[in-house]
């Protein structure tokens, strides 16, 4: 634990009594969460260690004028869940690192916490640690992410063939069309908007979801050769799975899912969808490559009501680059890309 | 992983390659490192995970204009190794979250993580994950490590009974005297300082060393009822260990251990050694109690060339609260102090 100024690790011990209290953990296999020097848990027998860390900091990943602490929370531990659904492990466990600057007050890191636990409830992850200190410039957090899997049966990104079938789950862009309407870069375009639109596509972007349990669902079908989670946007967490897989792959303008809000968000504002879709990150949708001949499978086994899977693609070979055939049926370079979180 | 601006994300992976190639994993269990969504490792049989996390954020823990990116790296690493140390555990691997200003470069980044790997290098923890972002403020860097201990024999701080001695290892008070001579805040005591002792109070701030080695020699031979390792100073880390246990401390001022150098500092400044100790944070010392039974046994256990380790006191009831043995003989309560990284 790290502390500052004279009255300090007062408040922070107080504090952390305080979080003990608010949010019990009673993990299976938890032999010590908070309140000692380390966090002590027993895994389960024939299953692997997952474990990923994501931080988010002031000014780069959020603005206080634009969210919430609840939203902060929420989408740091969205991030973390997130990596873990795409290894189709089960999330265990978050610690979480706190840098607050003086300008934050108890109240308001006990939201950043409720929003953080709101995140991990479905998947009961159970907060067993981190460290809180004072921060000289902006908020920063950082969690870490434990999770199990059985032995040997991770999906990484490594394992897409030739000819395999790209697929996401839900719709892409949506985050990003939330940000700009959030910023109020396009307010033209949000006035134009119905109002269930603006709120579904703020709503994707605030609070995402982590598709745990479908990353889990595909590892034990084994439905999956590759999968990573869409979090900096489809073209540049497209080209870490074929980086990874020493693959090219094929994208098909006219395949890619959109939802309707974010359609008319497009009209309205005069962008492309795709576009959107390429460079848009927080969609927290999941990306992965199956064999053809497990392809009908696939799409027997996802049919469920709410659940929406699509074939976007095909794995091509790696000299065959990233590469989009749009709609005039011309095949075009997909551009690197990277998604700003806001500006 | 996180990202900013047009050219960020393109440094950023090809930074974490280069991170790869000069820091390789090897590590056995390890199935995943760098590169993909998570890390994956399996455990060994029988053993249970310690995980902990500790954050440095520049303008708190450390300024720029006196420590180097090195000193950085190296002493995130030992806050975090010298926490599973205090558990008895052997650490395995480490996840580095880094926000980087705009003030950093890509050199400073590397030195940084040298000396992050020089501290690891020792107990052979890997680089196995981490998340890479700007930052619109200072430096911060959040680790994780991880590490393990054969099921159900974790030190805690819960363990401590009445009667039971408590011992430090190495010396106390070193830290936070270099920290001093640093900081130039007794500039006149460093002139009349040996330049010896000064290159040892200076090293002892700078390159503190993890004890995870004797945490784990304790843990073998159960010569520890509780532990907790030293890095906020003596009066506010026993006040854990003795709030987790339900107990009370006596500590016996006239059994301190100091190094000659933090004599002679404390001379020449005018200060208290014993003052310098309680409130004397980063010395990374382990602090633990034993039943006074195998005493005998830890104190010939422990013998060693190099090795010191000290009896400070004992544990009392709860009511009796956390009371300093002056050197007049008189009980003078221990007053609750904390540790300024710098200012």
């Amino acid at each position: 634990m790290a502390l500052r100024k004279a009255q300090q690790p007062l408040k922070e011990f107080a504090f952390i009594d305080s979080l003990v209290r608010r949010f019990p953990t009673r993990a299976p296999g938890l032999v010590r969460g908070i309140g000692d020097d380390a966090a002590v848990v027993t895994l389960p027998a024939h299953r692997q260690l997952v474990v990923t860390t994501d931080l988010l900091a002031e000014g780069i990943h959020f603005d206080l004028r634009t969210a919430s602490f609840e939203d902060i929370g929420y989408k740091a531990a969205i991030a973390n869940l997130s990596d873990i659904a795409a290894m189709g492990a089960r999330p265990e466990h978050v610690l979480v690192a706190l840098a607050i600057p003086a300008s934050c007050s108890t109240p308001h890191i006990l939201r950043l916490y409720r929003g953080l636990m709101a995140a991990c409830r479905p998947y009961r992850v159970s907060l067993i640690g981190g460290d809180t200190s004072a921060s000289s410039h902006g908020l920063f957090l950082s969690l870490t992410v434990t999770g199990t899997v059985p032995t040997g049966s991770a999906l990484l990104r490594s394992g897409a063939r030739v000819g395999d079938l790209i697929y996401v789950t839900g719709t892409l862009g949506d985050s990003l069309a939330g940000l700009q309407l959030l910023s109020r870069r396009d307010h033209m375009a949000a006035l134009r908007l119905p109002r269930k639109d603006r709120q579904f596509l703020l709503t994707r972007h605030r609070r995402p979801v982590a598709h745990c349990r479908f990353g889990q669902f595909l590892r034990t079908h084994r439905l999956a050769s590759a999968a990573i989670d869409l979090s900096d946007g489809l073209s540049g967490d497209l080209r870490h799975l074929c980086t990874q897989s020493h693959v090219g792959a094929e994208i098909h303008a006219d395949s890619l899912p959109f939802s309707s809000a974010l359609l008319c968000y497009a009209t309205a504002s005069r962008m492309d969808p795709a576009a959107l879709a390429l460079r848009g990150g927080e969609d927290y949708e999941l990306l992965w490559t199956v064999a053809p001949s497990k392809s009908r499978r696939l799409q027997r086994a996802a049919k469920q009501p709410g659940r929406r899977i699509t074939c976007i693609g095909v794995i091509r070979p790696h000299g065959f680059g990233i590469r989009m055939r749009t709609e005039d049926g011309r095949l075009r370079p997909v551009p690197i890309t990277s998604y700003e979180h806001f500006r």
